[in-house]
């Protein structure tokens, strides 16, 4: 099987000014269509290390991945650095150039001197069209003759480069319009299926160890893997054929989800909110949101969703207490007697959101999530989230504590607080 | 000067399950302590490739931190490969173990024979402490003698290797409470001084363009970064004492500072959002929002900030346009002259929401996210902006296009909403 590496390039990952969301979705789109990928490596905008990173990636794998270094400055280094890694002299796209020059005019502006050397590429290699930027990339099937030249170990091997700007969407463009169909073409003959079973309210290890009779598997392999407050089960297999591979995934896929229940709220894309969404439209209903601690984020999350218009009406952040009264209609005597933040407060603001959203589910949440408002009654982390219906007010106390920190505190409790609404609408 | 490798293990990264947030933070705190982080790299749960990439690591950098591969399941590999590369003992370390069992008889749990590995390390690698959860890491100033017999590069040279779990909020913490004195204390002696200066309303060209006469200066070095839609200049000088790097920094950063005025909004870990809540502060102004299209991403961000509820009393979602009508008062007339995506339903909902929070500025923002609802009047990405203060309302339209996607575009709304915020703020 072939197998690919991504390598991000450019000095802002090394100093961690910006987050690797390129190398993410590659490994994921890789993992999609069956390419195994068993490194990704960084490097910073300097061309000794640059090009010793390629050697390695080349000599390793069959499909090197970059994104990065294509811009027009002095430090987007990349198609200089594979074209000299491999001896190959660069040569100037006069369409690519006509294309880049019309673009500026388009904008009205004069194309930069510096906006030239994106129109260049190595010899030999192919343009991998942008149609979103400036800079496209490039797809170069290297010549075992080439390989051979540089010492690559393998040279007969099928070895392409395929280069990406760093832009998000553009890259994503790239690689759905272009990239992935000849990846799919030219380098796959088996095929993988995987299902990944999403999780919520179960550990990693309880995870692991509910379904150990199963992790040693290889095909399907089962493995577990957790983050921000969630598991998840990849189920894979590897065959011949796409509906061999399917056939070898499915009886497992449902087996597991029979017997996590619902501690399984969904698979491959779904997330929480995906899932409230697809359960409201179901059944008919609408939410409506009221956040203190949380300030919008539970709301941000659902509307995430495109169509969540359909079952949000209104949502409200309300960070004073006045306006908990005025709009929410929260008693003087419960914020006095137990405080905002408190189980009385959370059920009196999901009963009053339910009532000025006029939905059919009203949601509150309402706690401390620092780093300040701790107290030794209710320290940091201290939540209390209430949902509304028809038929009466429920509230659920979450105590997550100071040490995840107020980023993790306002996730996870957005977390809760959907995963709660989806096992309500579950039971109705 | 020394310099440092990220090494994080895990086939979910390669999956491209998880984003590598740990990579980040590490790159960013090694920045800011002037440590050189030339190469990051990322492999899975594989004993052959985890040994690999350690081995290159080692060989290139002083300084090896990895992440991932502490846990006690069967495919947690990381202590077990780093003794294995250098043929060095795995010990039992009786301490840890107690913690360990200490801890799951704190939550009444019988401690599963598979966390046992958890207190397993080389002989001779010290124990990196976690608070936080069972897999302490290991801190290893490895002796040149097994350098030399490992064939590793330069084997007089202090080589270190931390490893930490994957868990950000305990790795954060390993880092921030040992770790990274440590570092300091055994390999530090110059100093880096750095500062970013973050810009909103230039593009990377422009602002290369600008400041092009600075670029290719050493010391202090400026480059510039951009990312969703801001742009960065860091300016960075190396000298022998931080006070040195200081003052080669700092004229060249009041000299951006002076000739990008409001472009500049704040440095380092300035953000829109807390650039915004200071001035609210300074101004004793209070601010409330109204949301269509972003659905609460604009109070999400303001609220990440601590201490927003000194300026956040009421932020509304409002998609219904009942909801715009009986909570924002905007008038029927307007919503059917104009539609909701309009222009004017941005001022009334400006002016409606300043009244509802009885605030000082309204702040709201209408329009087409995607992927549905664009016409050919008004595409995906036709936003409007409106800021209602005493005196009166100012409207911005932002035309985004549809190719960025529907996070983007919500991205960048609210980044040009919190802009507005801050410019009529500065104006005051």
């Amino acid at each position: 099987m072939p197998n690919a590496e991504i390598v991000s390039i450019g000095t802002e990952l090394l100093l961690g000014d910006v987050l690797d969301t390129n190398s993410k979705f590659f490994a994921s789109e890789l993992a999609r269509i069956g390419i195994d990928c068993f490194y990704r490596s960084t490097v910073g905008d300097n061309k000794d290390r640059i090009k010793s990173t390629l050697k390695v990636a080349f000599d390793r794998s069959d499909i090197v991945i970059t994104s990065g270094g294509l811009g027009p400055t002095a430090d987007d280094l990349t198609t200089e650095c594979i074209a000299e890694m491999f001896g190959v002299p660069l040569q100037l796209d006069e369409t690519i150039l006509a294309e880049i020059e019309a673009m500026f005019a388009e904008r009205k502006l004069t194309m930069p001197e510096t906006n030239k050397k994106q129109a260049m590429r190595p010899k030999g290699a192919d343009i991998l069209p942008n149609e979103n930027g400036t800079a496209p990339g490039i797809i170069w099937l290297v010549s075992s003759d080439i390989l051979a030249a540089n010492d690559i170990s393998e040279p007969t091997r099928k070895r392409v480069v395929m280069t990406f700007p760093g832009v998000p969407s553009e890259l994503i463009a790239m690689w759905t319009e272009t990239a992935r169909d000849y990846i799919i073409k030219n380098f796959l003959t088996g095929a993988i299926y995987s299902v990944e079973l999403k999780h919520y309210g179960i550990g990693e290890s309880a995870l692991a160890e509910k379904y150990g009779h199963l992790l040693y598997g290889l095909s399907p392999s089962v493995a577990p893997y957790a983050g921000q407050g969630e598991c998840r089960l990849r189920v894979a297999a590897k065959a011949s054929t796409m509906e061999e591979a399917r056939e070898l995934v499915m009886p497992v896929v449902e087996q597991i989800r029979r017997d996590s229940g619902t501690l399984c709220y969904g698979q491959d894309d779904d997330n929480l909110e995906t899932v409230v969404g697809r359960l409201l439209v179901t059944k008919g209903m609408t939410l409506s949101v009221a956040e203190s601690c949380t300030g919008g984020l539970v709301s941000k999350r659902l509307t995430d969703v495109s169509g969540s218009s359909k079952y949000t009406k209104v949502n409200v952040v309300t960070y004073a207490n006045e306006v908990k009264q005025s709009v929410l209609k929260v008693s003087k005597e419960t914020l006095d007697k137990y405080g905002a933040v408190s189980a009385e407060c959370a059920e009196e603001m999901a009963v009053g959101v339910r009532a000025f959203g006029q939905a059919n589910i009203g949601l509150s949440i309402t706690g401390i999530a620092g780093p300040d408002g701790g107290t030794a009654e209710k320290p940091i982390g201290t939540i209390f989230v209430g949902l509304a219906h028809e038929r009466g007010c429920t509230v659920k106390k979450l105590e997550l504590g100071s040490r995840v920190g107020r980023h993790d505190i306002r996730l996870r409790t957005s977390s809760a607080a959907l995963n709660m609404v989806r096992l309500f609408l579950l039971s109705e």
